[in-house]
């Protein structure tokens, strides 16, 4: 290993990172200002307006205060846990710096979500007083705003725990990515639980059986729906995108000091610097001008302008940080090819999978137009071509992220994995650009929604917010895309760190890897299989948690018609309030069973059947974990966009029986596409780092001088044992809904026509 | 290595296990006269049955001719392609066997599908004299001659491979295995593709469009939809359970070889000819008697009895063949006692596999009633409950597979992969009342069909055979939760028999293994992402290759409406036969691109990243196929009876708005159940094979003197341009069906009253 002490260069380089990631959180409040100063609309639009932003901020301060707890204990478990690398100082750090990842991914989800609740109504404003520009403006800069405290927070831990820790500063960077990832994995089932609980809620009770349009007033759930759209979509991409970005420079960093030293480490937040230089030109290029042709043209001038800028950049610092030759390292090619070519990849690859996910979600393409077409036959047509495509799109984008990591391990030879993880930082250059442009997509709804309520908008107006809302559609579906692809670098990535470490742990323990991680032992096939499973069952258990809170929704819905006749003619108001109270809870409630699958299978696999298959239970995960993402993902989007086709005419239109087979497969799409789908891109990081905090203390208890089975064994079934109790409670409240349901069968027979 | 001579008494031992074998086959066509003998029926049925036999006799010719061109194609590639072990004999072995092993998997398929198709009839008549006994007898001994062919063939042809080859007789019965797995894939998926498209087709037009029932002789697919059962259910899966056996067999023999030598070899097969016996006596116990409370019971003692017998039979097997210690392996227990509890794991294995697949889809138990009850709030919940009770299920039974892989692993010690072959063995121990387990189904469903269409059967006859029916269903899921447990042991075990075969061409190279098998490295967890991609592609390309055939299904009978007015009130017959055709052509076209998937995408891999990524490639396969096998299987198992559930009252019941969302979710089910779940088993197998046969081609040219980096990578270039071309084709496919749907339309448009 090379010398690890950092030189007083390599601290300047990092004082200057830090003062960037600072100069990102300031354009971030210039952004805000500018949003805040727009017109607020008429005070109807404001009223709706705040009765979302105290659902959606209750929601937010309720979920906290519940993870909050959880925080603590996790806290303690890290002061307890062993490091492999520094005393208990870095121990201590660790901890601290965990805090401060929850904190901050907890922090980007509440500040975005907080001003998407006040750009919303301002978008509307806008749109009312017709203004196309403006209206977009507003909607881009709100999520400008999300983006950069995303990646201005995020590179500010970073450099903070190295100027801080230095040569341990990876180890206490460990926490900071654990903190982050695990905040923003319950943020995205908690949020996506609730969103969809709602959505598909009102949809169900107000769409079908009452026969109202979506966005009515009259529907109880439509400020929940609206809600969602913000602690889902907005909070919960927030936080994904952010603890990606976190992650992300973790691995690199730990990658980074394994083989080159300090200036692997100071490379990767150069790179990171260099993409909030870029993001801040790419938000600034996408103001729309006079000669776009549509919307989405200064969408993607943002995108590819910072896309540019990085690349120039990014050769710049290349070839002046890195040195021209390696250190005794097997790598066929300089230490500053390498760096360039990493970063290329991770920048083409974002590139690609946002033509890709496009091919397969928009509606002018082909696979959106068969499943379209495929309504003819009915709704079991729609699912079976909306699945298929799920799947052939899944091993499309699964070969293009695993070329992009074959890329990186031919060009990295002996550093390959600092080279997937330097892709990684490649992929996120554009991180900023990428959050901006999928805050557009809630902030548009929400407009929409708020003028839809509200009735005080002219046709001009409305169909300005028709035309921003289907481009956040499409944005929405690229970014999820590309978060997915920085989900498996990362994971990859972290995944050689845990070797790097497993491998320091027993030589500390005096004790060798041996076969230990070998592919062909039946122990790791079984390891792999579990990885696997678990994300079979995350995704089953998210979307079974959408279905029970749906039901609740329905439920309530029905039960407000009943009792107050006079929703429907407008004389009296519905009790918004009380939806959003059920979906706060049950959504809460549902997310523990997941949260605890994810962090402590792991802890059982590694203590109960050792860390070889530990090893193949990550590669399991992550191979079946891509293709579940994106499975999930693009079966939803396409679904979506094919009821969208349906609406906009083809095939009979809207009432028709191919519109009412396309609902249905919409229906079944959203907790697809946005419960279970994103959730698994933190879900797989959240695994890596679990298994990487715990690996010292594995190795210690299985080797050497603490070799302690009976303990070992005790743990795991401690961690099975949680699983199991959690697995049965969510189990025993579907009977509880069962019977509520049947209930509410009763309840709408009775008060039928 | 041990000694690998094959002593005299090994040789007398193997013989007597041929004979054991002929023995089967003997029993086989003692049944099968039995069944010949029984009363045929009136003429009509007769007549209906007729048309079954040639539709399904004339698909099955059809499918061999077009089979026996690509069989002689990769008998050629075989004897081109050098062997581990052995010379030239051995190749041209090899090839032969290939052809053998395909030779009898067809013959499976053929003589089961044969005799199904004239027991179907003769239990119709039975039960039109109005006997329960009777007609479950003649459909248990149909399946009991599918059975005993099934486990005869395979043993025979590996008890003559030994006896021939001796001790490169596990090089030979890689060819054996091979070709019955390669046979079965493709009768699989195109018996699967046969039956799901007549079937959704014939459900689409009739129930839901026409609105007349199931199986009316007016529907013109109907012929087809019973020819369906035969050749998808009935030969597809007698040829997938041969191809289990025959596999579990090889793996077992080359292991065997590798830990233990010549005893090694000849213990499998010891087990075998138990298993032989076991299930002659569990088929003679099956017999339904006046005690039996329901006609599950004395299916239930067959398969009890026929295990228990194994259990004794195998511990005395194991204690007078095996030595009591071992020759210098690191192993902890005598091997007479690892033999012993490693067949044990297997038979327990069958066992609580049976519970858990009963759990999850018979319609007394919680979670089918959940699916059922979803019903009330229409089809996308419906659709929503099922997935998510799949995606659950599934995990289960990976992690009860998994724990039996575990468990074998923990007492095998160093020989833990031969233990995980001889688990596999101990689970097939009972194929023979398996194979007569599942047959059954297909056989009462036929004769129900028969007995509807000929509408010569009284109210009691009807009951009878409603009843035989629906243990059919049971019978049925049961069997395809083992044929997934034993396809995960086989490849799990063959997985171990392509490390050694890595490693003997490493030997010759005088090359090391090194860190090539490592889990740790980029691009073997591309490797695993490629395995896992194609376990996805292979189920997306079949769901839609049902979803096309059904189309084309669902125009020509809406044409037949259409063109003959008369089909409606009796005086115009349909054309059957058109619609036969149609499934026939079509599933044989929709079975080349999955087949070519499956072949040559372990030859790109291979060729293209090298043998570790290879490796991993396999172990993405089997975690993610075991999970999409089970999920795909239950879901499907699950709607089915869900639908039962509201037929037979549940909900409002036949024509209720739950009922007609049960039928959506039965229709999205079955080529979730029948076309692709049931064919990742052979699939995952016969890519285990092809790595196993490549494995000393990429060894030679990657290392040692014959390294020649070029051909290996036109060979990969090759392999993916082939696949490539496939999906291209496939897809436009689609295109031209699209535009037939678009006439469709019209031409039903037009017809409509």
């Amino acid at each position: 290993m090379p010398d690890t002490e950092l030189s007083g260069g390599d601290l300047t380089l990092v004082a200057v990172v830090l003062v960037i990631s600072l100069a990102a959180l300031g354009f971030a409040f210039y952004l805000s200002r500018a949003v805040m100063a727009a017109d607020q609309g008429t005070p109807k639009m404001q009223e709706i307006a705040r009765a979302i932003q105290e659902g959606a901020g209750a929601f937010l301060r309720r979920q906290f205060r519940t993870l909050g707890v959880f925080a603590v204990i996790v806290f303690v478990l890290l002061l307890l846990l062993p490091v492999s690398d520094g005393g208990v100082g870095t121990r201590v750090g660790r901890a601290v710096f965990f805090l401060l990842g929850a904190a901050f991914s907890a922090s980007v989800g509440f500040i975005g979500m907080t001003l998407a609740t006040r750009g919303n109504v301002r978008v509307a404003a806008a749109a009312a007083a017709g203004g196309h520009r403006p209206a977009f403006r507003i909607a881009f800069r709100t999520g400008g705003v999300c983006g950069m405290i995303t990646v201005g927070l995020g590179l500010f831990g970073a450099s903070l725990a190295l100027l801080l820790f230095q040569e341990t500063g990876p180890v206490v960077l460990e926490g900071f990515g654990f903190g982050g990832a695990l905040l923003a994995m319950f943020m995205r089932v908690g949020g996506g639980i609730f969103t969809k609980a709602a959505d598909v809620g009102a949809d169900l009770v107000g769409k079908v059986e009452a026969g109202i349009p979506e966005d009515d007033p009259r529907n109880a759930a439509t400020i929940a729906d609206n809600v969602g759209d913000n602690v889902g979509d907005c909070a919960g991409m927030a936080a994904d995108l952010f603890e990606s970005y976190a992650v992300t420079l973790v691995a690199a960093l730990i990658l980074g000091q394994v083989f080159f030293g300090p200036v692997g480490m100071v490379f990767p937040l150069v790179v990171a610097a260099v993409g909030i230089i870029a993001s801040i030109v790419g938000i600034l290029a996408s103001n729309p001008g006079a000669g776009d042709s549509s919307w989405m043209a200064p969408i993607n001038r943002g995108f590819f302008t910072s896309a540019a800028v990085s690349l120039v950049l990014v050769a710049v610092a290349s070839f002046t940080v890195l040195p021209s030759i390696s250190d005794g390292l097997d790598v066929s090619v300089s230490p500053q090819v390498l760096g360039f070519v990493s970063v290329l990849i991770g920048i083409v690859l974002a590139a690609t999978i946002q033509q890709l996910t496009g091919y397969f979600t928009e509606t002018s393409r082909r696979p959106v137009k068969d499943v379209g077409r495929s309504s003819l036959t009915g709704p079991a047509t729609v699912i079976l071509s909306g699945i298929s495509l799920g799947l052939e799109s899944a091993v499309y984008a699964a070969l293009l992220i695993g070329a992009a990591v074959y890329g990186a391990f031919l060009i990295g030879g002996a550093a390959a994995l600092y080279a997937v993880a330097l892709a990684g930082c490649g992929l996120l250059t554009t991180a900023g650009v990428i959050v901006s442009m999928d805050t557009f997509g809630p902030v548009s709804d929400n407009a929409q929604g708020i003028a839809e309520m509200s009735g005080e908008i002219d046709e001009e107006g409305a169909q300005v917010l028709t035309d921003l809302d289907a481009v956040g559609n499409t944005t929405k579906a690229i970014t999820k895309g590309i978060a997915i692809a920085t989900a498996v670098l990362a994971a990859t990535a972290l995944f050689g760190s845990y070797n790097a470490s497993i491998g320091d742990a027993l030589d500390d323990a005096g004790a060798t890897l041996g076969d230990a991680f070998t592919l062909v032992s039946p122990n790791n096939v079984v390891g792999a299989v579990i990885g696997a499973a678990v994300v079979f069952f995350f995704s089953g258990l998210a979307i079974s948690a959408v279905s029970r809170a749906a039901g609740r929704v329905v439920f309530e819905v029905r039960e407000q018609f009943r009792t107050r006749p006079g929703i429907m003619d407008y004389s009296e108001r519905p009790d918004y309030g009380a939806v959003v109270d059920i979906c706060t809870k049950d959504s809460l409630r549902e997310l523990a069973t997941p949260g605890l699958l994810a962090v402590l299978a792991p802890v059982a696999v590694g203590f109960g059947l050792g860390f070889g298959p530990l090893a193949a239970y990550l590669v399991g995960a992550i191979a079946t974990g891509t293709l579940m993402a994106v499975f999930l993902s693009n079966s939803g989007g396409a679904w979506d966009n094919a009821k969208k086709m349906v609406e906009d005419g083809a095939y009979g239109g809207k009432g028709s029986q191919a519109h009412a087979a396309t609902v249905i497969g919409d229906t079944v799409g959203d907790p697809f596409k946005d419960t279970a789908g994103p959730a698994i891109n933190p879900l797989i990081k959240v695994m890596n780092l679990v298994a990487l905090l715990i690996a010292p203390a594995i190795v210690g208890m299985s080797v050497g001088d603490d070799e302690n089975t009976t303990l070992r064994v005790l743990i795991a079934l401690g961690a099975t044992l949680v699983i199991v109790v959690a697995v049965v409670i969510s189990k025993r409240r579907s009977i509880v809904v069962g019977g509520e349901s049947d209930t509410t069968t009763s309840a709408l027979t009775t008060s039928a026509p």
